[in-house]
């Protein structure tokens, strides 16, 4: 029958976390039980939700202070069955942290789905080895990057920018999240255009690039418009999943009709992941979650930049993206902002071989353009997967070296 | 053309909020500004985004010393041309709040869309005004009841529950925001039931009362399935909106084929509005946004209860449902949670008229069951608008008595 465990991390005013534990598994369940006939407790057996575990943490002082008072700290494990709920997602966020969302100081820190329920959900339809197919690339990190502040210019500057960055070697070209439908340069024209750049930079340099066309609009539309995006030779789709729902990736993911690998941004999802004391965990969110959703891709926060997130948490969300899970094919993580080439053993080093290594600025602002950029960052995996050390090349790599000149080279933990 | 205008709390480790702001207008629209050429400048001046205002906040003593280091603390508002985006929320909340929300401590605390920009969004198709007309009662807030515990319960306990909740003079009876498809109470199964049982009570009593069916399932079945749910005859129906998507939610209510009004349920809202650092702000959230993306009623956490808002947050959402903005319609605002008939001079001391008071224990607990519950609510109501104090009341309102003598009065601020 199946079952989903929730763990909560809690910070609770009331001292007795096994009392709050089980009025969770009551109360978001069958509601009560004790009083309950032997007749109705029969009945209402596999519904009833179980308190699995409850893990007394230490006090945070600083917490106690900022919350104004003492609180337990705790973890507590609940399974809710899988009779009380469809196999989707919004109902198992619905059951086991809808109404308790709201309920003071408690965040979702991971799910546990049972093997039967996880047959509901396919997961990437693409995942690392079907990229690396798409690609040629079997034995290195992918490199990607982005356009840079495409509002309000028009194809011809699009082109441009993807055909430096393709020159530079760079394996996948992404739409900024913020590039909606727009006038100067329409969702199918970008497609169009793109295909025709790629085209031409492939025939004069043998290497393969991929564009990333970012899917927007009204949630209904989505699934036709991507079936067109591909019809039109789109090669992968960007998607806001949190500005739309986990439910809409899936869905988008299981059309086998949308035969492309789909991306998924972090947009918004800062609003939910933030805290200690509330939301839910960002290895869950960004790592379990969307892989379950089925994206190919999973761009989240670097441990590097100015808007960094803890490495820790970082290799959490790798973890559950590469992991072996019940058959899901693994997700490529995309940790991304601050990346520059110097920091490519460090990235290796943090999240090996298969992971893609994204910039922005990192390609954009090299000294040689876009085309140096992408090449910087070629030569610095190259040079990591020969053994050397990139931050030691000289005349060589010129471009690389450029590179470290500008940005310095990582610190190796 | 149109903006919109977004407000953010932020506590900046970087002393110069100013700064800052213009990082947030140029970053997030048309990535660089100074240096462009004159040409350039002109070209993107429409999608430029400006600085609107930077108010400066006094520290917080207690959050420095949770984060760890004295923070700036204040409200930034930007605005960011329609140009930039197409006209739906997840364009709008990726906008805004995409990447930046994943930029340390900072929150959406309020977003302003510009008149041209607001014509996109229909808002409640019936609201206020629509669901009086349905219930015929123009003159007294609502009360909803929901049923209880109905995990493993089949039809029958299922209309039992109704047909109390319905003779007590109930005007809304709801699922449980956690009851799915299932194969004892089937969605349109429950439909038929409640449709037979209120027809049968309001030809006993003269009673109308509605059935809100919980819609559940993948999104893209969700549209059919309300239509179906119309057709079998369901009166309302109720979304767990913040599981599936705002832009969901939005176009179940711009569909005129789902001709019933739109319950919101707060379900999975607290991951993101429960801190006062990050996400998004309780009375945008609940409020605004949930009356742009078009819900006739929504639910949210009352200010009296053990699953408490602060009663400041509880007023902001009622005060977004039901102030004039725009010709959008207003929409029924639900305070809910530890919701008893003491309670009915409080509430509507706080919430006026037009609101929906809503109970489940304070309902099904009552010693004469629901029956007696919806009685006593019913007759706490006529009290406080014949302008007596319901708390005084005795034998001639013997179920308000009785809800009196074990739940207590309310305290009238």
């Amino acid at each position: 029958m199946g079952q989903v465990v929730a763990t909560y991390l809690v910070h609770e005013a009331k001292a007795d976390l096994n009392k709050k534990a089980e009025g969770i598994a009551l109360g978001l369940t069958v509601g009560s039980w004790t009083n309950l006939p032997a007749i109705e407790q029969a009945q209402l057996e596999r519904h009833k939700g179980e308190v699995v575990e409850v893990i007394p943490l230490p006090d945070e002082e600083r917490t106690n202070r900022y919350l104004g008072g003492e609180r337990t700290r705790g973890l507590i494990k609940i399974a809710y069955p899988a009779a009380n709920f469809s196999p989707d997602l919004p109902a198992i966020l619905t059951t086991v942290f809808g109404k308790l969302s709201l309920d003071g100081e408690i965040k979702l820190v991971d799910l546990d789905l049972s093997p039967e329920l996880l047959k509901a959900f396919p997961g990437p339809q693409y995942g690392i080895k079907g990229i690396r197919e798409a690609l040629g690339v079997a034995d290195r990190p992918l490199v990607m990057s982005i356009f840079k502040a495409m509002l309000g210019r028009d194809l011809s500057y699009f082109q441009d920018q993807l055909r430096a960055q393709a020159l530079g070697g760079i394996d996948l070209v992404k739409d900024d999240e913020i590039l909606f439908d727009n006038p100067l340069t329409p969702f199918a024209e970008r497609i169009r255009a793109a295909k025709e750049v790629l085209r031409e930079t492939e025939a004069e340099t043998g290497h393969k690039t991929l564009y990333a066309v970012n899917l927007t609009g009204r949630t209904s539309e989505l699934k036709e418009k991507a079936k067109r995006a591909v019809d039109l030779g789109a090669n992968a789709l960007l998607f806001n999943v949190f500005a739309y729902g986990l439910d809409v990736l899936q869905e988008l993911a299981e059309d086998t009709d949308i035969s492309v690998p789909i991306m998924a941004h972090p947009a918004v999802s800062g609003a939910f992941s933030s805290s200690a004391l509330y939301g839910l965990d960002r290895a869950l969110l960004l790592g379990k979650l969307l892989r379950l959703a089925g994206a190919d891709f999973v761009l989240f926060p670097s441990p590097y930049g100015s808007v960094a997130i803890p490495k820790q948490d970082a290799l959490g969300i790798h973890a559950h993206l590469v992991s072996g899970w019940a058959g899901l094919r693994p997700a490529f993580p995309v940790p991304s902002a601050g990346i520059h080439p110097g920091l490519v053993p460090v990235l290796m080093d943090d999240f090996g071989n298969d992971c893609v290594i994204n910039a922005g600025g990192g390609v954009h602002g090299h000294p040689d353009g876009a085309v140096g950029g992408g090449r910087a960052f070629r030569q610095a995996i190259e040079v990591v997967l020969a053994g050397g050390d990139p931050t030691a090349v000289g005349a060589s790599h010129p471009e690389l070296a450029k590179a470290l000149s500008l940005w310095g080279g990582g610190v190796r933990p």
